[in-house]
This record gives structure tokens, sequence and C-alpha cells, in this order.
């Protein structure tokens, strides 16, 4: 079985144990049973304790072995001391991984934590078991309704194409949220947790090769072997873009990481040199995570940096040409015809270079989107970002030009008192909440495109 | 009459008059009548228009003087050309104030625009009366319910102590927006178009003393007399803070924010060099205004650098240290006492150093407030930032030591398909989606303390 092989399997099981069920909502063991129930999984759940017999109208197993037929996942919640034996019992069932929820291990930067972690590890390996964990919050597939984690309200995740991968299940909370903000779901999302013997090497290679996930986000405080992650992050660049937050950059912050996932984190211009040497792309806070993962999720990389900025409102096209020129983009310079054009079509009132203000012609559709075309064919343009208002025609003249080869972003703003516009999201245009967000979206796209170039 | 009972007059009319009122959806001059009908304003509404008699159940008067009584702001929506005549009128009237919405003159950079702003100004100077505008969205005091902008959703504009002046209207919206996303609200806001004859420095001087203004933020693209803004900012500043935000700051941006409202945007570096003199919080897009102005306008300031972070995921916690770092905070080193007191109150199993990691006391509301309290009466701590979840009895422990004399932010995530928590905006803390966010606000209080100090 392969990497790719066993990874789906874990992802797409066909039944599910959780071991350490409990009929207390305080622990982890009844919250997991409840993540599974309130999914919709369509599989089999089996909750595991001795002491019950019946748990969200599922009937509970005394032991894994007793559970009947094939189980793909188990999800563990018992105590760190208790966890040997059931992996163990895991292998024999023949399950193919395991989200070991339970913490006790490594992160307690003790002998018995790190002794245990070993024998946790060599064990798995031996029945050719893949651990989640430990130490985590979980793993979600809600494209088959799988929410492995202790956190029911993750069967609400949107369904989309970007996969994350965080040492930290806070951050994966923090990027989801900061996703579904814009309206971007979910392809995977992993809680690596102490990476007992499932680093972030093997998930960028499954990762890699999944065809539901287009992008993939990582939060990564330390890793224990960076030239695996590099090496494997080299070849899958090539293919879909890798986004890194690094976590831990201050030195005095370092004790935290450790005693978090235990890692050390290293030191912060190292880790950026060797990301961006593998073609990954480095950013800076969770909203810049969100906002490049949100771009390239549904975008075409950029040819080049030369931007075209259109704009119902002339203030906040200033505030993205800003944006533009800190994040290293260029304002395109026109051709003669396209200015012709945009003159042609455009309002004598207004600037009709590049930022174009479309104030004059916004309730004009077919002319809005005639002037973002002629911008668009023209071969001094790369990508471009339009600032709209909700109730504009011109989001209609974006829907008309969406789907051009070169990448479009939007600015949005939503009138007070209004309900978010769900119209970008269903023609796959990314969508801000603030011009500087825009630009930052169509800055990942650029930046890819030339990591893209640069590989051949 | 002082520039402040002026502005005081205007902000807070007895009546309104809307001069270019119009039976045309479409038209500015019909939003205007709708925005002060539907913000509930309690004064006399005066639409004027020679060909209609009644709009929005409002009588139509053929011409201003034909109006009863005192009118203190006129909102003019009339062509540019036929406005001189009507500032006459409005001198004669005795109105004390007009927000022009018309455009047509010194943006258009023609020498009938510039000379026709020339007039509108020598009439009203002599006339003792302000102009906001031309070219502008206008102005609202959502206290006093006045929405005198042709966007009636203002009147929806949460109340607040925050007060804006823009030299765009789309930035009036783009703030506004960012604003309300996090539950702040606002005491005035002043689209600026061309600076008729109220320019920033009068604005400024105004809000300064405005007792409902507890934070000044404005962006600005270019001024025609930088040295007069500096120096009443300058004496602004010893008593509340002033954000800027700097538009057009690339070079090749600058003929746009000519073309945008009639000013030359100067070089950035001299501008921010001149705003910090002046004791000016620079800022370097809208979403971190919007963070430091709600900061700002609920908590005090801090005395000094020192952080202390509190947490209830350690992830982001890390990821909130790493912004401290960034925006050139310092973690705070507790004292031996603290380390005691947290050792004793936390949970053994996780970080009790800075950051706190509050995971295994999250639950208790007292431990979680001694454990607070004791950080923020640390002499080495100077300001805390905490990161919580909506249903967590942390935030309960919050709101007892809200009222503390240091400064506290708050990172809140908010569950998938749970309605945002109202609870902070209650106690007067600042809640922001994201760790760097609740840094950005904390470095807002942490710079306007050190401005203050350095202004004794």
């Amino acid at each position: 079985m392969t990497l790719v092989e066993q990874m789906n399997g874990i992802l797409n099981p066909r039944s599910v144990a959780v071991i350490g069920a409990s009929n207390n909502p305080e622990k982890m063991g009844y919250m997991c049973v409840q993540s599974m129930v309130e999914s919709g999984f369509p599989g089999g759940v089996y909750p595991v304790n001795p002491n019950l017999t019946e748990l969200f109208n599922l009937k509970v197993y005394p032991t894994l072995s007793a559970v009947p037929g094939e189980v793909d996942l188990a999800i563990i919640t018992i105590p760190a001391q208790q966890t040997l034996p059931v992996i163990e019992e895991c292998v024999a069932k023949g399950i193919k991984g395991a989200v070991m929820i339970t913490s006790g291990f490594r992160e307690l930067g003790t002998d018995v934590g790190m002794e245990l972690q070993k024998q946790l590890r060599e064990t798995a390996n031996r029945g050719s078991m893949k651990i989640i964990g430990p130490n985590c919050l979980g793993m979600i597939n809600p494209r088959a309704r799988v929410n492995a984690t202790f956190r029911p309200e993750y069967a609400l995740t949107k369904i989309g194409g970007v996969s994350l991968a965080a040492q930290s299940g806070g951050m994966i909370t923090a990027i989801i949220l900061a996703l579904d903000a814009q309206d971007i779901g979910i392809s995977k999302a992993f809680s690596m947790g102490n990476r007992c013997n499932l680093d972030f090497d093997e998930i960028v290679a499954y990762l890699g090769e999944d065809e539901d996930t287009k992008v993939i986000a990582l939060y990564i405080e330390g890793v224990d072997e960076p030239r695996r992650l590099l090496s494997v992050a080299s070849e899958v660049t090539k293919r879909k873009p890798i986004i890194v937050l690094k976590g831990g950059r201050d030195q005095q912050l370092n004790p935290a990481t450790l005693s978090h996932t235990g890692a050390l984190a290293g030191k912060y211009e190292f880790y950026k040199a060797a990301f961006s040497q593998a073609g990954i792309l480095v950013v800076e806070s969770i909203t810049e995570l969100a906002d490049v993962a949100g771009a390239l999720a549904l975008q075409p990389s950029a040819a080049g940096d030369r931007v075209a900025i259109f704009s119902i409102q002339a203030g906040p096209s200033i505030v993205m040409g800003d944006a533009c020129h800190r994040l290293g983009l260029k304002l395109a310079q026109f051709a003669p015809a396209t200015r012709q054009t945009l003159r042609r079509l455009g309002s004598p009132l207004v600037r009709l270079d590049n930022p174009v203000d479309i104030a004059g012609t916004g309730n004009d559709r077919a002319a809005c989107r005639e002037m973002m075309r002629v911008v668009l064919e023209d071969d001094g343009v790369d990508a471009i970002s339009v600032i709209t208002v909700a109730d504009s025609p011109l989001n209609d003249a974006i829907a008309d030009v969406a789907h051009h080869r070169k990448p479009i972003t939007v600015c949005l703003f939503t009138p007070l008192g209004s309900a978010p516009l769900d119209k970008f999201a269903g023609i796959q245009v990314p969508a801000y909440p603030t011009p500087e967000q825009a630009v930052n979206g169509l800055a990942g796209l650029v930046r890819y495109g030339a990591i893209r170039r640069s590989k051949g």
C-alpha cells in the first residue's frame, strides 16, 4: 500500500472507532463521538468503552476487537499510559490510521513522555499504521463528512480547495475561521500535534497527489527533518502552491514552542530562506495566509507582476496602489490602444489611466465589461484587481470576464446592514473586505506564477 | 462665533435643507433626502426644488429663501455652475455650513474648476460659512441622527468614540466598514473632498475639543498647508490620539490623487516623519487603522511596551508573540512572585511563563481572574492581550479585570456557525478576529502612551 492509498483510506474511512468514548459531555471522548455523528458521516461509527452500552443512539463496544467488520480509522482519547496496548489492538484489527487526541508524550519534555512516544511510533511502524498526533485536535475531511476532532462545529466547515496542516490545533481553528470569513472552503485539515510517525513531509507528499487539494497551507513551528520537507516541497510546488506561516520567530518565545508540540523553533531567517528556496510562499500573518490561499484556490497564477486596478471609488484605488507598491507589484502601463478604448467607453469626468476610475460607468454593465476586457487583453497587464460595492452592475461585468486566463481579485464593500454577497464565490473570484487584502491575494498569484516559471 | 460653536451648529443642526432635491431615485438629490429621512433626524428637513411639491411626505420649497424659520445646514447637490448664487442665498439665510456633494471644481484640474472653487470659497468666507466639500460624500453625526450623505445606509452607523475625516468618500466607507466589523462606532465622519474652506487642520482642532470624540482617524492624500495641520495636531495629541493613513505613496500614483480631490500627494517618507514628529500615529492599512482606533477608543494607553499574553490555545499565542516582536513590543518578564502564583493556580501540564497557556484552567473563572490580576499587578507588565474562544468562562474573567489601569485587548475566535459575541463591547474591551490584529490594537495603545509621555 502506497502512502497515498493509506492516507486516502484514513481520510475516507468506511468506518470509524472512537476509543475512549464517554457519556460525559465535558470529555474529549464524548465530543469526538458527537463530532462524527453530527458531521453526517455515512459509514459506521463505533464508540468503544467497556462501561457503556449506548451513546448517541449508537451501540458501544467493550473493546476494539469486539467491533464487527473492518475499521479504517480509530480516534483515540484514552489516557497516555493506556495507549500502547490500544495501538497494538489497532494493528491487529488492520486499522490504517489513528487520530490520537491524547496528550502526555514528547511535549511534556520528560524522559517518560519521550519514551512513551518512541514506543508508540515503533509499534505503529511495525503495524504499518499512521498516527496523526498525539496531542492534537484531529483531522477533518469535509467532502467525506469526516470530522475526527473534538470540535463538533467543524461539521460546518465549507468544502473547498485549501488543505491545511498545522502544528497547533488552535491554528487550525484560526486559519479555518479566517478562510471561512472569505467564503473559502477546506479540502483536508490536519492538526499535526507531536508528529509521532506522520510528519509534514508525508502530509505534503500526500496532499501534492490529492486532486481535491488546490493549495497546501502549513503552520509550522519547527521540524525535526527540514531537508525531507524541503525536498518534497520542491517537487510539489511544481504542481501546486504551498504556503507557510512560520510560528515562533522570536528567540525568547522558543521555549513556548517546545512545550507546545515538542519542537524547538529554529531561527526564522534560516527557515524563511530555505522555504523560499523550495518554492514555498512564506506569509507573515494568519490573514495573509488566508488571503493568499483563497486566491490560489480559485484563480490562475499570474504571468508577471504588472497589475491593473479598476475601482468604483477613487480613494480606495489609491490605497490599493499603495498596497501593490508595498508588496513589490508594479502598476501596469496601458498600451495606447487600451487608453483610447477606455476614453471611448469611460466617463470624461474621471481618471482612465491605471488605476481606472470606473465611477462614471459603474451602472453600465456592458461598458464595464469592455473596459475590463480591453485591459485584460493588454500585453502589458498580468493581473487585475477590482474595487466594487455590493449593489453595482460592475459585479455582473466582473462575472462576464471572470474566466480570463489572467487572474482577478476583488475588494467588495458590503453596505452596513447588508448580508455578505456570495456572488463572487459562485464565479470563483476571491472577494476581500479591504483593498490591501485583495492585493495580498493578487501578490500570492504573482509570486506563485514566478515560482512555477522558475521551475520550468 | 468660535470654530467649535460653528461646527457644533453644523453637526447638530436644528433643521436641514437639501438644495437640489430630486424625485429620481438615481439622483444624489433623492438619496440625500432619503438619508436624512431614514436616519430618524428629529429636526426639520426641507427639500428645495422649484419643480416639486412633495417628496418623502415632506413639503418641497421652491427656493431656500422660501423655507420658513432658521436653517443650520444645507446639503447641496445642484450642478457646479449653479452653486455660487446658492451659496449667496445660504449666507443670506444665515446658514452655518453646507455639505456640498457636487463635483466639477478643483479636482477637474482645469482653470474653470479652480476659479469656480475660489469664488465659492470667497463667498462662503465673506458670509462666515463653512463648506464641507465640494466633491464629497458628505458628513455624518450618528448621535444627532444626521446623515448628510447620499448613502442612506449610514443611518445604521453605530455610535462610538472614533471620528473620521478622509480625503475620499470611498475611504469613509471602507473605514466605517472595518470599524463596524469590530463593533466599534463613530462619533463624527467627514468626507473632506476638495476642502474649499474647511481643511484637515480645522477639523482636527474641532474634534480635539469634541467630548464625544476619543480618537481622531484621518485618511490623507495630500494637504496644501501641512504646517497648519501639524501645529494643531501637536496640541491635540496631548489630549487624544490622532491616527493617519497616508494614501498615494507610490510616486507613479500621484496623478491619481490629483484628479481625485485636487491634492498632489507628497513624498511618503516626508509626510511620515512630519506626522510622527507631531505625535500622530501613522498606520499602513485600513485594517491597522481600524485596529488601532478601536483599541484607543476603548482602552487606556500603556505606560510601557512590555506585553503579557494569556491564551486558551498555545499555537495562536506563539503567533501573537511573533506579532509583538514584529511591532517592536517586548514580551514581559514576570517577577518571581507572579510566577509562583501562576504555578499555584495554573495547570501543571502547561506553560505558565509568558505567554501564559491558560488551557488547563480555562473553565475556572476565579483562577483565570486571579492569574490575569496577578500579571496585571506585576510591575514588569504594561499591557496584556488575551486569546479566547466564544464559549469560555475565561471571558467572564476578562470582564472581571477589564477596568484595570493597564490596557487589555482580546483575540476572540468565534466558532463556525455562531453569532459574533458582543460581550466584549459591553465591557469596553476591543475584540479582534486574529492574534495579529489584537497586537495591532495593543501596539497603538503602547505607541500613544509613549507619545503622551514625550509631551509631558
